[in-house]
């Protein structure tokens, strides 16, 4: 990784815990409860997401501080996911970043609430910004509702379920792929250009890349399963193999994954440079995902 | 019940379930899903709280259109926090209202995420409303993430898990109520005065109204499961003694719990004839309410 973009990174990172977590020393939450969220919101995330919202709306503008709500509720939606994700009854996963899953620190009940209280809460922090305007807290409220929802993240992981032991194909996998993952990755730079007053053609070129960014990420996801070092990544590898998931080294073996990859990441970065801005820290954070080791 | 009173529930719980699932012809969420999400919100609830919603705005006001897209969206919550009490590591319920609970029709995966989805698609509801202003949108949006998340009912029912088996007294208990049932009922009534124009002290009053019948509410489902019929309540009674819940005819005896119920409603309904409107239906709401036998 290139250093200003580490340093890019591991700034933002650090803004984005303290945002996450100053809210709630202001909030009158059960201590119970409040340990559970504030215990997966500290395990360790890498931030993506909120991390490209900011990249995406620094190609149109700068007052950051626009985009801070927005950012942290995308983030908390994130993390909800992942403590439903991780239940017995889901995944059934009793480690995600090298620490104990939520349900295991805490127990499956509380674990069930903690995620329904994120989710809940993310989408008041958006209607408490005080840099937005009426009309933009609703558009962010209904492009995350959208993105998370039945018809979007939710969708993807039903169909996911749906998928395992059976045989699928690569459209099947992508779809379930650009609902689970990408839905909310292309929130993410939709709503940063959109806040950063990005005309309705760059956005729209944005979202094609944003379409490509999610399907990097799931193909390198994917990748790091098979190649990873389990040490960094913070969980098994071969756990998609012994799950009987479908990936893309399975369908197209290891290299053409590889080879697939590439080419959409090649694809993401000409539809950077179609969206008339500047992209740069997009396009270093494209290479980012499709390098990423961890 | 009065004939007029049982005339106004019953059309207002057919043009709310009518309400309901017409929003899910339009949007497009995987087979599985959407079944899942309908099978609870066509599950024979009463409607209770979007009928006290649309009596509260109309002690103000008459075009109920206004209504109707946060009615459902509070609907959809308490269907969702229903599904998610009912799962194996919170309440363990086969069944509700006389009817499989959606994790034994289903799964419990598919419980959860029929759940996550109905708690998001809610406020998505509410950003699509044609009747509302901006500024209401995000008002309604806002009172509800207060009511239903990590302040409001999820708050309780953190509490409400933490009091199991435990020694719990009046005040404890009436605090666990008021969050886990009586936040959403406030949303209801403070909700349908605001919408209808209802000033800041008329809105005040009936809050104050609405706390008294969130105990009132409480108070008489611990009654039922003392002395009520279990076929109309369509669930076992006797249930709270045999998973050794606090009670109000625990703490207080049965007639002492009685008493507080008649109390209470006295209260409630000398607090509306103070909300300066005409709240006659609302007084009726409180009476069957109070008395209801399921």
């Amino acid at each position: 990784m290139k250093v200003l973009l580490r340093n890019y990174i591991e700034s933002n990172q650090k803004m984005i815990q303290e945002e996450l977590t100053k809210h709630f020393h202001q909030i009158d939450i059960p201590e119970r409860l409040k340990k559970s969220m504030l215990y997966s919101l500290e395990a360790g995330g890498k931030r993506l997401r909120p991390i490209l919202l900011l990249a995406s709306y620094e190609a149109y503008a700068s007052q950051i501080e626009k985009t801070l709500h927005t950012a942290i509720a995308l983030e908390m939606i994130h993390t909800y996911s992942l403590i439903h994700d991780d239940l017995p009854a889901m995944d059934d996963d009793d480690y995600r970043r090298g620490l104990l899953t939520n349900h295991k620190a805490f127990d499956e009940a509380t674990a069930i609430l903690a995620g329904d209280a994120l989710l809940t809460y993310s989408f008041e922090l958006i209607t408490n910004d005080q840099h937005l305007t009426d009309k933009e807290k609703l558009y962010m409220i209904q492009l995350l509702t959208r993105a998370s929802g039945p018809t979007g993240m939710v969708a993807g992981q039903i169909l996911d379920m749906e998928a395992e032991n059976k045989a699928v194909n690569l459209e099947q996998l992508e779809k379930i792929h650009l609902l689970k993952t990408g839905e909310l990755l292309k929130f993410a730079v939709t709503a940063g250009a959109f806040l950063g007053n990005a005309t309705d053609d760059q956005i729209k070129h944005l979202q094609k890349f944003a379409h490509y960014l999610g399907l990097i990420f799931q193909v390198q996801d994917d990748i790091l399963d098979v190649t990873g070092d389990q040490e960094k990544l913070g969980k098994a590898v071969g756990s998609d193999e012994t799950n009987n998931k479908s990936t893309y080294p399975k369908l197209l073996g290891l290299d053409g994954a590889i080879e697939m990859r590439n080419r959409y990441t090649d694809q993401a970065k000409d539809l950077l440079k179609q969206a008339n801005a500047d992209t740069s820290r997009l396009a270093e954070l494209t290479d980012y995902f499709s390098q990423r080791d961890h």
